[in-house]
């Protein structure tokens, strides 16, 4: 997606080989009009699949989700990352760890909103190592319910998750790859 | 908004006479046609306010702050709750008290996503003892931005915060305002 990809070279910044900081945009201030058009371009990508409900983490994940949502004009369910007083009854949970964080955290959905069945759409902002996707592939199989495909904003092809996901056999998009950070030159996969 | 009181008393579960639950539409399961309404409403509501940004707290404030930032055609800014890698250099800060899980957090906007001069409106889920909303009214105040407003979804009337807020002169304007949950009955302020 050519829109992201500029915008991430010219707003992303390059904090180490591994560290690209888009918070200008995308995970801390976010452009919803630039949200709007991921989410248009996953529902074109997506276009084929049938989709009854689109799966996220919070916190970073559910502004995509939800204006990819609005095009599938299907409901969204976010795992939540920690126990909530109104998290009643029973949830299905995965253990995720984290490199950035270098600890492991409990993702949770309420056994009410993943059901069997249901074609299941994983939209993520990022996909660097794959635990977090993993994570809710996890509560999606637990559930029962069909995973249709996994949707990410910015793919570090430079891991392994990428080709951990497609080696399972799972529909892998990602609107924008990158292939290598170096300095201030940021190389996508083409 | 009678599509959101309607809503809530049809599908909000009342756990006890302070806790409702809305997680099938608003806070775990979401749905994006009722929350696009609810950017438009909140639109409407601030109609005769000049809004620059919109501001929320992560995680269950983004996705109704991004519909109404859609409305407004304004960027989002959502405050993070925990230290995260990439939020390097100087944040604002402020301690904000949760009686729910009976524990102080503290919330952060980085020092470059709200400026002296902006006009900020701040968009969050619930609006009970007022905590959340006064530490993120403490980061605009903190940045020299100009807060214009507080939008809420669901504003617990019988609590305080709503009456603090006002107190200070601050517009608040809320979706529903509950007057009392007993029951199955909830009562909407008129």
């Amino acid at each position: 997606m050519d829109l992201l990809k500029d915008r991430i070279s010219k707003d992303g910044e390059v904090l180490s080989r591994d560290v690209l900081k888009v918070d200008s945009f995308l995970n801390h201030q976010m452009d919803v009009g630039l949200l709007d058009e991921m989410g248009k371009e996953f529902a074109r990508l997506f276009c084929d699949v049938k989709v009854d409900k689109i799966v996220t983490v919070e916190a970073s994940g559910i502004a995509v989700a939800c204006f990819a949502a609005r095009y599938f004009d299907v409901p969204v369910v976010f795992a939540k990352k920690h126990a909530t007083s109104t998290l009643t009854g029973e949830a299905y949970e995965s253990a995720v760890y984290s490199f950035t964080k270098q600890t492991t955290f409990h993702i949770r959905i309420s056994k009410k909103y993943l059901k069997p069945c249901e074609n299941i759409l994983v939209i993520d902002d990022f996909l660097a190592n794959g635990k977090a996707a993993l994570g809710l592939i996890d509560l999606v199989h637990q559930a029962g319910a069909n995973l249709m495909g996994v949707g990410v904003v910015i793919e570090k092809g430079f891991q392994n998750g990428g080709d951990i996901l497609r080696k399972m056999g799972i529909r892998v998009e990602s609107l924008a790859i990158i292939e290598a950070m170096n300095g201030h030159t940021i190389t996508y996969r083409v």
